[in-house]
């Protein structure tokens, strides 16, 4: 197979950059906070200091966010052998690229202002750009190895698109609430990349058996990717919550929810070896799935042990994942999942989805408060009649609109991935750095003495 | 010896996690600040902004202290050619196991609300639940790669426990000053790890010689721990003084007082050798004595050149603990200190609490203004009539108490530990991931090309 | 070539350290917000809250840039295969040295209190110290591996001084704007390490060309440092800025300015090869260009799109000054420059000067508001009449004593480093960590199967 991209890598990031410069020059302005018009606005609405930007509010979880997607979810995929270039460097790749077209398709969705045609953007569309390319990458995660990276862009491009849309139905139009993704951004993440990979199915893959597997250095730059996932999980899941208690909250919640997964991983990992030994790979991600299942109810009265409760199940369920059903769903369902991410993302994302909207409809304001509760469901304007039972409802609802374009989506983008010509790597070449890499050493002396 | 913990890990994990979830059901709730009911306390207490949640004070210093416990404390004990799994791991696992425990112990002697019964958190619990953590890691690294990950949550769970009854009776009753925890966490931990490895000597350690010491990449390793310990340091110191010119003041003394802890640790460490060459053992962690001994004092006015003496006396009797110390320490009293805790928290710790001591009975109203000083020592309340010098008298107390917490704690905890049930390995399995991790490369062919 | 630095590297750093205590006794004092005094300061300016002092402000961005400072420089430069401590290792030593350093001539220039002689610093002054430390880290890149830790502080010593200078006659006497230092700190510590280079010149250094180039994981770890430079560069472009608009613009250019440089360069760096492969160097250092470059103009209104363009050319420049400009540098001017800093700091610091300039004498009051533009530029006192063209003119003449202090200053300062008495290494024994640090492995085992 041509794995030769010395044409099209180039074409796509030059027109790509090139029409976001356009774009950008037509649609994107700073908004009141940021633009040096900042000091008219303080006076005209009697803002008394700086700190009251937005900014000092959520900058710190801001760049939280930005070390997840960039050395989180890059690191964490470094754990293949011979795939480490590929893992930090396409996710690098991936993510520039795609936050750029975040911004815009999420203004187009969220923010164009009506009168001036403009997108006015500032920290918290950062924000919720990276929370976009978060779903890009984790699908990343289920082809990680095996394809290329202009099929990685494409990918990126109609992921960051549909991501728009759904969250689009699902935030505003259904209303459902869902500040850490776990629906819009785990399972949508998650399904669109098991969708792609399904259509990508390589029946050979096992040709490249050799370059799968980890090595004992490779597992410990991946803990990198691990940790910092895990600590700033209460930052991912705060990021655009409500100013003051609602920040506060959703940190508390997640805090204690991932302490919670990581003990149940740990039992599981080790009831399922013969002598009780440990296993990298659910140390690596099954102590994360407590942090994607509380995405959506972070910010609600869930309750310090409500939060431990979903971390507990979460662990067991993501372990168990690892080990009975990512065999299974690469047998019968055809689905190669590199990284795992049903274990990690699709199914903690569907948890997440379901506690969210109990939650939601166990809401009740002897425990949110009058306000408090308002506050919370944002049951103002269109939505001021609406009852936490119908919102548990609406909340469902959103569930489903994830996983449907995660799948329809993933399946669509899946079958122009498989067009020839994108210099995606043979089944023997696959996991392996050199094809797209220059590396220095060769890899067959690197096979003779570290495997 | 019988290593499989196929049960034993399982089972207390689940059993611990359990309890957790009751306890937590029956006394954790969230603070006013991290309620839903914020929105009434803001009105009822005259808050203008949101931005006043206790939340936007600590939140930042939060999550370093959080980067110190899981990557700072997990990389820095890397650096063992052979048990980076065990070093991020079971630190992951225990941190994990042991704040949930802290939020709990720590809640029922500080802030256990007499009328509800209830411990109100928020994010100051969160950090003080990392701190009384970071005791429990520190004497992990006395007896790394020598215990079973069974045996390491036994010492967390009498370690926390320890720690809250300790802290207690220094903050409390003795009403002296640590925010940075030279005393209740540095000196605590470390003699307490010290005293558990002289319980669980093994005179036969030798028989693992081949897998103590480093590897070139192991080293590299443990540099991010050191370097994010570093950095971090001054968030760690003034997480939790006070608002305004105490955090100020905590960051500016410990950021000064590490960098002279660098340059006399390299002086000492290139005079150790015969060409002048340094040695990675002492720049992995006498660099980080300075943030140790500036743990009491960091929110005193110690004057930026008292910050940088401190320093400059840490590194160098830091690195002469590795250097003489040490050694002695195994030789003849039989203490086996993997990661050489004892020149990095124990010894530095000590000193800390004297320097606390010395600053304090030595403070003026002066220097710190008659308000300034009152809000330093908190004399209000029943300690409104004490004099500083009767504050160094109490900050030298503390030190002896805590001293005799670690002491003793340990010896005792150390004796549970040595009963034969806990899977702990065997004198030439020691420091050795094999014994307690799936890891796909033999370690023969390992050694074979590496050592 | 002798390289026992046994007694000439201890005594600077002694000597060093206690010059420092002793001028800090001198000079240096807590300021206002970080004085216990700060309860009388609030009350004397009428301030509310705590939150007003600057701490709250900065200390997250602070944070970052120390990452930057330590992580960053630290691990970008551990890329070589056999030097990854002395990457790491003198990274932290020297920086540790110039930042007391850089407290005290930064102090003098830009903040003696003429009445009572004294220094007063707070959280500002902790990151411009670590801002003009990052001068001679640049620096320290052209040098990496071919001299010693004594020349490293002497170079550090220089041009710690050099850059006060420097800075004092851009912002104060020029009264340029440069927030994020393309000119006093990129240009400047980019031709100031190529002097030194230059005249350091080894027209024998390919009796080391064993040691140089990259190992898999060496790569890997320079991908750590890489990608924490590229995500806080958005905090090292605002540390400084103004509070409210000024961060928060800041932030916004310099996040959409690396995205855009990450698509330039791997456009650039795939087209370079026969097949379109990348190449690890250009993706670890030319994706970092366009946050040199946004240094000066980031605070301006330059706007999305101008970011953006702004990384557009950074990355394609950056990249092919790797494939042309470097060999070019090294034949024909002798300029061996082992990470390349021309192309990451030397060229996009110009460009970053050239484009503060233009964007400087292109603002309007229509586009910044009559206050804003005041504020931009700092139009007070002195300054008020002055306009943005003058304004422009000022910025370029900045952009010219960068250069001038670089180039002229490193000359100066080679030349001294040229004295045979720094214990530098032969030229066979350049790029190698066994000339200054205690290695375990012997490097001939590690020569032979890792190469």
């Amino acid at each position: 197979m041509n794995t030769n991209i010395r044409l099209t890598l180039p074409v796509v990031c030059f027109v790509w950059q090139i029409a976001m410069i356009i774009l950008f020059g037509v649609f994107i302005r700073y908004d009141e906070e940021s633009d040096t018009h900042w000091v008219e606005t303080k006076a005209h609405d009697n803002i008394t200091s700086d700190i009251e930007n937005d900014f000092y509010f959520r900058y710190p979880s801001f760049q939280d966010v930005h070390v997840m997607i960039f050395v989180g979810f890059g690191f964490l995929m470094t754990f293949l052998k011979r795939y480490s270039f590929g893992a930090v460097g396409f996710n690098f790749l991936i993510a520039s690229f795609g936050l750029q077209w975040a911004l815009l398709m999420q203004g187009w969705f969220h923010s164009l202002d009506p009168q001036t045609g403009k997108i006015f953007i500032g920290v918290e569309s950062l924000i919720n750009a990276d929370f976009c390319v978060a779903g890009c990458l984790i699908a990343y995660g289920a082809v990680l190895g095996k394809v290329s990276p202009v099929q990685l862009l494409v990918m990126t491009l109609f992921g960051v698109t549909l991501f728009a849309v759904e969250e689009y139905i699902i935030l505003n139009l259904l209303h459902a609430r869902d500040a850490g993704g776990s629906m819009v951004i785990h399972t949508f993440g998650g399904y669109y990349g098991l969708a792609i990979s399904r259509v990508l199915y390589r029946p050979n893959l096992h040709q490249s058996k050799r370059m799968q597997g980890s090595v004992y250095h490779s597992d410990t730059f991946a803990m990198i990717g691990t940790l910092f996932l895990w600590m700033f999980w209460p930052s991912f899941n705060s990021a655009i919550t409500d100013h003051g208690d609602g920040q506060h909250r959703a940190v508390i919640n997640t805090y204690l929810c991932l302490a919670s997964t990581v003990l149940t991983t740990v039992a599981i990992s080790s009831l399922s070896q013969k002598t009780g030994k440990l296993d990298m790979v659910h140390i690596q991600n099954s102590t994360l799935a407590g942090g994607v299942a509380l995405g959506t109810a972070a910010e609600f009265m869930i309750s310090p042990y409500g939060a431990l409760i979903v971390g507990f199940f979460c662990g067991i369920i993501s372990t168990m994942g690892y080990i009975f059903i990512s065999p299974f769903l690469e047998k019968t369902l055809k689905i190669q999942d590199t990284c795992g991410i049903h274990n990690l993302h699709a199914m903690p994302g569907v948890i997440g989805g379901i506690v969210g909207a109990i939650t939601a409809a166990a809401a009740s304001e002897s425990v949110y408060g009058k306000q408090g509760l308002i506050n919370t469901f944002d049951f103002t304007g269109d939505f001021k009649d609406r009852t936490v039972l119908t919102q548990g409802g609406y909340q469902a609802a959103g569930m489903c609109v994830s996983i449907v374009f995660g799948v329809v989506g993933g399946a669509i983008v899946g079958s122009i991935l498989k067009l020839p010509i994108w210099g995606d790597p043979a089944d023997e070449n696959c996991f392996d750095d050199e094809v797209y890499w220059e590396v220095r050493e060769p890899a067959t002396h690197h096979l003779l003495f570290t495997i």
